[in-house]
């Protein structure tokens, strides 16, 4: 264990497995995750926040390993039940999945804040990271398509992403503070982690919250990525079609541009080798290594690689 | 079947058997069901309306039978959960009936009345009864106990009707007006039917709706009561209790003394047949039979004798 203070920005499935990893390398009470909340929705009534709970269920070790997302064996009779109500089932809504929500609406309608929401959550799951939403203001992550404006979990869900998106934007994003503790912790850490995440929709949403991205520019820690996309593409969702929906390359160089103004390193899968010094001419350190994490260890191995260079 | 309009006014499980019986002898499209909105309760920012649910899942043949509620065969993995979360549990919500709650609730937050979110469940479940909630308004029955003032629900099923009830009063009842086309039905029916259902709660939080009561003194039709205590015992919940505490006798006699300013007949168990007479003395019309309904025929049967009542 390598006791220093991490703070980690993560989206969903990727950021999660990459989490599964720094859990082992580096005490839980010694992580801050700053938590994707733009592809928070509310359906059939109820705040659901996908990517906090993809984090929360996997640090847990409830998630469904094979989707990524829910609880492990989950069954879907209320969600049955809601189609012949004649409601919209494209989200998919497991039972045990809809006590999280339940319990998050009822705290949030009390007037809770969703970041003491969360932290209950972890607390109740036995763990001791810190899991702050990025922001506890309304941020929703939109795509302007070929077939019109949709909130980014109906192109994802509902649509498979398959509409030509045009544009991306994020409501509420300019009256959006971040959640006490997100500036601090990022200004005080001693490392700063950015996950293999979708810099567009995951990383970009918290990077859209007011003094975020300005604060990872000043911080004096250190700060390393992981580059989500290999060989062009990525490895889960929609990242590689984002990108090059935005005019960006959909390669770790292009991930490395993206980032440019606050990354010291990325971390590059080998494939990606060749990428290697013009990753270094936009003034990024490129660190090449295995980054597919198809088992714990190579999720060990790639957070131990992450935690080494934050403090080269 | 016996082609005449009838109104029935319902609590839950006891007038939900007596229902079953009722639609096999009358046309489904001839009754308006006036049901009880007391026991309504919110719960995990849920709104409830256990009563209701009793009688549209004991229509469409989805309830639990040996319960009594809920949806047969349903699972509890979201409440179990919410137990894990530090929800309170007493009150059984199963998977399949939280698609009724959800879609309920997230109705009536989209400014649908009950009536109108009840009717499209009825019609979801291919029914065709008109079910009427007594009123859209929020009217909630509380119990004052040794141990305090409490909501019908808590007394009931939290507490298991153990704490000594001292009186019963109908939050809102003052301000409730009742569900359009209540009155109405009441007014121009052929028959009405007093279901088998507790005469305090169930029937009496019905008859604490502004002119449901007078409506059903100035009514044409006949007024037939099934008496819900047999031999000084309910059949089923907390009638009897009830009774007793607030100064009635807890026998069919005291049915038909509560409901002396509207009752033309009460039909009471063979079992009662020695308070005959004393029923005749307080002006209603006693006819005794079997109203145990252990079986389909027994519901059949007691629904025939209720619905020639109604045209003697």
């Amino acid at each position: 264990m390598v006791s220093i203070t991490i703070v980690a920005l993560a989206g969903g499935i990727g950021a999660s497995r990459f989490l599964e990893g720094l859990v082992c390398v580096v005490p839980q009470n010694k992580i801050t995750i700053i938590g994707n909340v733009g592809d928070d929705i509310e359906i059939h009534g109820l705040h659901i926040s996908p990517d906090l709970d993809i984090v929360l269920y996997t640090l847990a070790g409830v998630v469904d390993k094979s989707k990524g997302w829910g609880f492990r064996g989950d069954t879907f009779a209320c969600q049955d039940l809601l189609g012949h109500y004649g409601r919209e089932t494209w989200f998919n809504l497991g039972d045990k999945d809809l006590a999280t929500h339940l319990y998050r609406t009822e705290q949030l309608r009390n007037g809770k804040p969703l970041s003491e929401i969360t932290q209950d959550l972890v607390r109740r799951f036995g763990l001791r990271i810190r899991l702050l939403p990025a922001t506890d203001k309304v941020l929703q992550t939109f795509v302007t398509t070929n077939v019109g404006r949709m909130h980014f979990e109906e192109y994802m869900v509902k649509r498979r992403t398959s509409p030509k998106v045009r544009g991306v934007t994020f409501e509420g994003a300019v009256s959006a503070k971040p959640t006490s503790g997100v500036l601090e912790s990022i200004r005080e850490a001693d490392g700063v982690l950015i996950s293999p995440s979708n810099p567009i929709v995951s990383i970009g949403a918290i990077l859209a919250v007011r003094g975020i991205r300005s604060a990872l520019k000043r911080t004096r820690a250190r700060v390393v990525g992981i580059s989500p996309i290999v060989n062009g593409k990525t490895v889960k969702g929609p990242a590689d079609k984002l990108m090059r929906a935005l005019g960006l390359k959909s390669t770790a160089l292009g991930v490395a541009e993206y980032y440019r103004d606050f990354l010291d390193t990325l971390i590059i899968d080998r494939a990606d080798r060749k990428l290697a010094e013009q990753i270094q001419q936009v003034g990024v350190k490129p660190v090449a290594t295995n980054t597919l994490m198809r088992k714990k260890s190579d999720k060990i191995q790639l957070a131990k690689i992450a935690v080494s260079e934050l403090h080269c």
